[in-house]
């Protein structure tokens, strides 16, 4: 078993709230998974081990993605500064009319090397062509929770292409890909179709990834068109008796929350996303108050504009200081546990990812916090929450390979799927609103 | 004279809230002001010319950072999630009691190289000890307007020492350094010594930079204590008849938006802080439409904790989206004339800075979009508002002279830097109550 040794680094372990510092480190790695965290030996490691220096650099939790639309990023730029609506019947449903199986295969692409550059080794991401997605994540060398998406009004045939995909690539990639269940939002899903892809996630024993509450307004629609909640939509079709990633809930009620609290779902956090698109925020204390775990997320690269968590990781804790009027709200060690274990919890995989310690699978990133931006260290947590860019991540590991090393992306080929990409563009910027793949009326 | 030709580059020009990319065009530099900007030749450059080549960059006007405490980057990390009271009375004040005027010179040091790293070209600075960071402006080949710090408590020994500063280094380091004279707040400042500091700055031909209403706490606090809001004493101690730089506004009211309207004043405006310390949203809308320039800003680096930019740029465009509950609020047209043209006007130099136009000071960066995150590149305006990251700056140029080349430092010792900031860290972390040097109760 192929055994990997990283030597010397300032080992971050979050746990309720807090976090803490191991000054100078070994990290030891036999296979996928760590062995050992224990203090920095001198000794010489064993040949057959291979040794990674990383005196000075901070040793993090590879970082996870709760939810994206990683290919979307191909459409980059395309919808700005415009209300959602709009931004959905005019912009990104018309431009989706143009999508094929190989945009998804190089945007995936393109998606996973930003990713990995920022430092982020695992994503549940939520979208179309996912057989295509998942060649991208073998090729790439991470891990993710793959969904294939789909809309009520695709019927029957929707059902059955969520479920079989989830069906065909549960423990593809080595076993590093997980599959959900991906039926879009409750606005585009009506409760029969909802039924019976939850039904079908009880028959394969999967979870269920999908929009949830997005905004106040959908709350409001939801209420006036079906007489109940987007999540009591959800409840009453037996979504949420499955393991289940709600993406974004800045519409939630209070009975909400209680509801939710009761069942295995967990709330995927895409800040960035709410403010551009002003969506309101979402209610991430009282969630965490009530047991819910978040976890944090991008959404899409034409909503976000990037795939960076660390960007959402500042924005989740500024907008919640902005929010409660008091800046001691959800401080440097709730800010990472939640990047950390609970962005783990809500990806599904607690007990395996999100954390530095013997047992847990060896998803682990380097930062370096030499630059000026980051200097003196005085609190190398609060840099991470609050100086620290995706650039300052200078290798990545992932299920215990290195797939960056110092900066060089060694699975992917940035300079090909830049041009495989920009062969596309003139085709993909073409908005063809008489084909949009749906309409946005919540 | 020196002549430079930056070739090739995509330009970019803002301009009444709208911008445009002049695609591969070359920008001509002679001595310290562009002189030309022309569709790219492919001829040969004269010998006497110095030739950056810059095809797939896109060139930006160095950008200006209109209010910081560069220096207190040595404190980063010190003051997080405490409010606001605590942080000036508890960290800050108790923690500069440590300061000494070297510290000043390194931390500036330490700023600049962060910034210059960043694309910031010019900042607006108010600190102490002053004459050493103007040595560090020197060094650093950068852009400043320096204003030297002061109390009420100071008496006239204080108003002595931020007018004698201004008088002794306006036109500094070459003509790069301007010379603001900076009392520190009304809060802090009596109406004979606000109105003693404005009689200085006139007989001095100087503008005054200040904090101004920087919650709307402080505001009501003006109120009870002086019959006047914060902007008001300042109006009736003649400060407001000064070129001034009004830091922050958070807590101004309709009626001091008119009066500043009618005044030669400009806001800096610093989002991160206002987020991170809970102070609430700054009315840029209300201001702008009033006719008020809004210049970016970082504030300084214990409440920002960066003095990034892109990331003011960008926080805010978002914040000012939600708070109006509307996306469509301050565009990308809108956000990067603010951080050009407006930026500049706020900064004092309005005809001289913030363009890429013949006449203009040759303060020009390069950003290179080839990055993951920003491809592909449909839309570089909306990429650098939303994408781009401060590692993104390939190249500097300040007042024709090139201080960063493809990310290397060629003014400043990055390491030396940080050695002797590190060897201050134990010291500059004690916190000093007895010796706070000012009590924050506004």
């Amino acid at each position: 078993m192929k055994k990997l040794l990283i030597q010397g680094a300032d080992v971050l372990q979050c746990e309720s709230d807090r976090c803490r510092i191991l000054r100078c480190h070994d990290l030891h790695i036999e296979g996928n998974r760590i062995t050992a965290v224990a203090p920095s030996e001198s000794a010489a490691a064993a040949p057959d081990v291979e040794v990674i220096p990383a005196r000075g650099l901070l040793a993090a939790p590879g970082l996870i993605n709760t939810h994206a639309h990683v290919p979307m990023g191909i459409f980059r730029g395309l919808a700005e500064d415009v209300d959602i609506e709009t931004w959905f019947n005019e912009y990104m449903w018309p431009l989706e009319a143009n999508l094929t199986a190989e945009d998804v295969y190089w945007g995936m692409q393109l998606g996973l090397a930003e990713m990995i550059s920022a430092g982020v080794t695992a994503v549940a991401d939520h979208y179309f062509h996912m057989d295509r997605a998942a060649a991208a994540v073998d090729r790439a060398g991470t891990r993710a929770a793959l969904g294939w998406a789909v809309f009520g009004s695709q019927g029957a045939l929707g059902v059955a292409r969520t479920a079989s995909f989830a069906e065909d690539y549960c423990g593809a990639a080595d076993g590093r890909i997980t599959t959900w269940l991906a039926p879009h939002a409750p606005y585009t899903c009506d409760d029969v179709f909802l039924a019976a892809v939850a039904a079908e996630a009880e028959r394969l024993g999967l979870g269920i990834h999908i929009h949830a509450a997005e905004t106040a307004g959908q709350t409001e629609a939801s209420l006036a068109a079906r007489g109940r909640t987007p999540i009591g939509v959800l409840a009453d079709a037996g979504v949420l008796d499955r393991p289940t990633i709600l993406a974004h809930c800045c519409g939630v009620t209070a009975a909400d929350i209680e509801l939710m609290a009761s069942l295995p779902c967990g709330v995927a956090h895409a800040p960035k996303t709410y403010l551009k698109l002003a969506m309101g925020a979402a209610p991430v204390l009282e969630m965490r108050a009530a047991g819910i775990p978040v976890g944090l997320a991008s959404d899409g690269p034409v909503s976000n504009n990037t795939l960076d968590i660390l960007e959402s990781l500042r924005l989740m804790a500024m907008v919640a200081k902005h929010e409660a009027g008091d800046p001691r709200t959800l401080p440097v060690g709730a800010a990472l546990t939640i990047a950390t274990r609970e962005s783990a919890q809500v990806f599904g995989m607690p007990d395996d990812l999100g954390h530095l310690a013997p047992g847990f699978l060896a998803d682990v990133i380097l930062i370096d916090l030499g630059g000026a931006h980051n200097q003196p260290a005085h609190d190398p947590a609060a840099n991470l929450v609050y100086s620290t860019r995706a650039s300052d991540v200078r290798t990545v590991i992932c299920d215990g390979r290195v797939i960056m090393r110092d900066r060089r992306l060694l699975t992917l080929d940035l300079e090909e799927i830049k041009a495989r990409v920009g062969e596309s563009v003139t085709r993909l910027s073409q908005r063809v609103p008489e084909a949009r793949i749906q309409l946005y009326r919540p």
